[in-house]
């Protein structure tokens, strides 16, 4: 069969909640997606709580994927832990509240396995290598996946396209989170691997990732620091479709599917 | 008139040079290109020689534009003092060869100013503000032109979006370069100004940012530093289209024009 | 005459500021001491408030300099506009509240110039240059100073000796704020100006740059983030005297007089 | 009995190695130091051939340690392959050349071990934990060592304290290299282990980092681009005496023993 995966991005402050509420279901239905993986980590702007995450499964996610925000919201650690459907990079120090890794119901009895990692380059230094720590995953728990999709946050496009070629054949679908600007170089690797750099965002459109403009264009200028204030205004969502073959085990298409409200 | 302007990302290495031999002429007669700018900082591997210069002219490019490896290759110094039509960041220090911004001549008479500057955050701390220096150009030697279009060269994309808001209304086109990676947020802003946050490159295809990919990950793995390397194999050129509507001075279309061998 | 400067380094907590309350009349009189500048940004832990700025200068601080936490207690603001002998770094952005440089009476008649400069590499890349703000001020208001000191407030030592030999004999002192580690390297440039990299902090000495090292571990460890959490115990007190000709405008003497509780 | 261990900074270039050669004898006959260990990795500018080591080793270093610079001179390799007496970085991906650890015999057959680790933040991302990489070693072939020795090659101040204080009382000794600049906070922390944040450099004295100050002054400036140049002029020795109760396992006392010519 084919399976349709779909991947939203950095979903931001009540704007991108609502947005995701309004067209995702539809969306869904329209490229009759099997399997909904979202990332989270700006739900309350820096960070999430558990009834933002709440939110972004009545919407439609099965997967929750975080980034450098997750602990934006200390509250979201307990949450972590008790729920398998929310997933933190796995590559944080060992013995950080939650997982991962998780594997997950698909069509036809599929395992789908979700991995959540994290890059270092210009981003946080103090993190395990997120490529061993995909070798250990896929060799270890992800070993039992019949398809496997990962999520890696990370700001450097150098970091994530090493990324994607380094798991090239080993798993169907790399996505990169974390810039919050959509990118337009979907391929498919020679592997067989579904690749795009980032998904870019959902929330507010006439913004600067997110954010009020003029509070980013002032931290340009060095003007007094400004508190993290969400745009108002139109939202954008941005998500990209990967179809999978799954006698093959190869992507054979990726899709952006961005929509504006 | 509608006044078409084509901006060509990153040129890399000789593959990105004989892609943009093979098709740029093609891409401007399509569209019906008025004027083209071309980065050209990649063109030998870090920084570019004379003769790639020459080699860019030559496949169509009315002004090159620079950005970070400006000084890759030091014999450039004197060919950017020397031509007008190569520009290099306007917010390197005041004494460096060269120049930042150019008119030109467009159709029907109308004046082009041309502007590179280069981003600072987690890029190159040891330069003039670009936001500064912008409202310098564009209050000095910018007035006299009728259009204006900026090759902004940057690595973080919030950098890239806070200057698009900051000149919107004031200048008609802001393009990023410098990740590699195309962007498919090609918008106008609100007071009409086209952007979209990086063009993209031009070169091997199959590459991490035109770079050799096991030379990448080697990277990224800690392995022995190598050399650069250029990728082989087929070759992309990035281009954005701008259309500018010379009477009311907005943008009113801004579209991808990639293209793959 | 030989005039005697001291310099305290970063003040931190409760802690640095009882421990400078104890200790600082006394070292003045000790070394015969004619004019104290201290450092302040850590004096609230992130930033400091008019109150904590009040107990700076009773405790004998002629002039307070500050770095890249001065915005971390908004309000402070006022207080700098208001208050002529608090200087926050002179290379921020040309609106914003306070000033960089003042003139001060020094003994007998001389003018006394202090300048507050923050270095950017690795630190905050939205500055402008100080080495050029320091030209400006240098040709400005401070061509009207006998004697001139600065507190370059910075990260990388490059940078840090790179202002110094840049200023070499064309100020008194540089020395170095921000690293809270004292440094052995006093020393007297060619043209007779008396450098150090780092005066070292004055808060708690048990402790990782003031901080509670199980905090500052934990972070390198990649644990969850802590807030931000003095030390306890004793303090020390980090200070360098630069002793000056006021005929030759040359330093000729720079002494490290860090005490211990 | 007491131990006494010197440990020298980064040795710059050919000035620092000349300088080594005339002093460290009669500096080791002086303190009556029992084991020497020598960062090396400027030794030519940025890394060192066979040939340095051999003059480091010649001039009396036990062991040489190396840092981010390891690989600058690609030649040195097989040399670490092959002398068990040069150490590199032991976070290295775990297949590069050399080892970053070794154990020494001593005085009175005190096994001696001599770790080499590089910190990641604001240096290198693509590291392993400097702090698990310790752990790890501390429990394997660590275990075999009377003393502990680790000099940690480290950019951040921060990270430099939060090793020390985490390595307390399970190695008598932790030194900081790399910033080129000598540290005035010799301390013994709570348990008993010996650290200082820098040795500081063995090389010209007259310099910014062993560097011609006119060229490091130059880059930030923002001119062009200098090759590295090593300054001239007399040179320093940078170095630091551990003395250490071989009964009690604890250091008991840290002096800066610099030298210049
Ligand atoms: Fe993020
Ligand atoms: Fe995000
Ligand atoms: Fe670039
Ligand atoms: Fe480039
Ligand atoms: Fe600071
Ligand atoms: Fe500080
Ligand atoms: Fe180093
Ligand atoms: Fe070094």
């Amino acid at each position: 069969m084919l399976l349709h995966l779909l991947a939203v991005g950095d979903v931001v402050a009540q704007g991108g909640l609502d947005c995701l509420h309004r067209h995702l279901r539809r969306l869904k239905k329209e490229h009759d997606v099997h399997f909904t993986v979202v990332n989270g980590e700006n739900a309350a702007g820096l960070g999430l709580l558990p009834q933002h995450a709440e939110e972004l499964f009545d919407a439609g996610a099965d997967v929750i994927t975080l980034g450098n925000h997750t602990w934006g919201k200390r509250q979201i650690a307990d949450y972590l832990e008790d729920n398998p459907y929310i997933l933190r990079p796995a590559n944080f120090a060992p013995n950080l509240p939650g997982r991962g890794f998780g594997l997950y119901e698909g069509p036809q009895g599929l395992r789908l396995g979700v991995l959540n990692l994290m890059g270092r380059f210009q981003l946080d230094a103090n993190l395990d290598s997120p490529f061993r720590r995909a070798d250990e995953i896929l060799a270890g728990e992800g070993a039992q996946a019949d398809l496997l999709f990962v999520d890696f946050h990370a700001e450097a496009t150098s970091e994530k396209g090493a990324m994607a070629w380094y798991l090239d054949g080993r798993v169907q679908a790399v996505w990169g989170t974390h810039t919050h600007v959509p990118t337009a170089d979907a391929q498919i690797l020679p592997q067989g691997t579904g690749f795009i750099t980032d998904l870019g965002m959902t929330g507010p459109a006439r913004s600067i990732l997110g954010v009020k403009p003029e509070n980013s264009v002032a931290r340009f200028l060095g003007q007094l620091p400004r508190r993290y204030e969400a745009a108002d205004g139109p939202n954008r969502l941005g998500a990209v479709l990967f179809t999978i073959d799954t006698q093959t085990k190869r992507c054979c298409q990726v899709t952006r599917t961005d929509l504006t409200d």
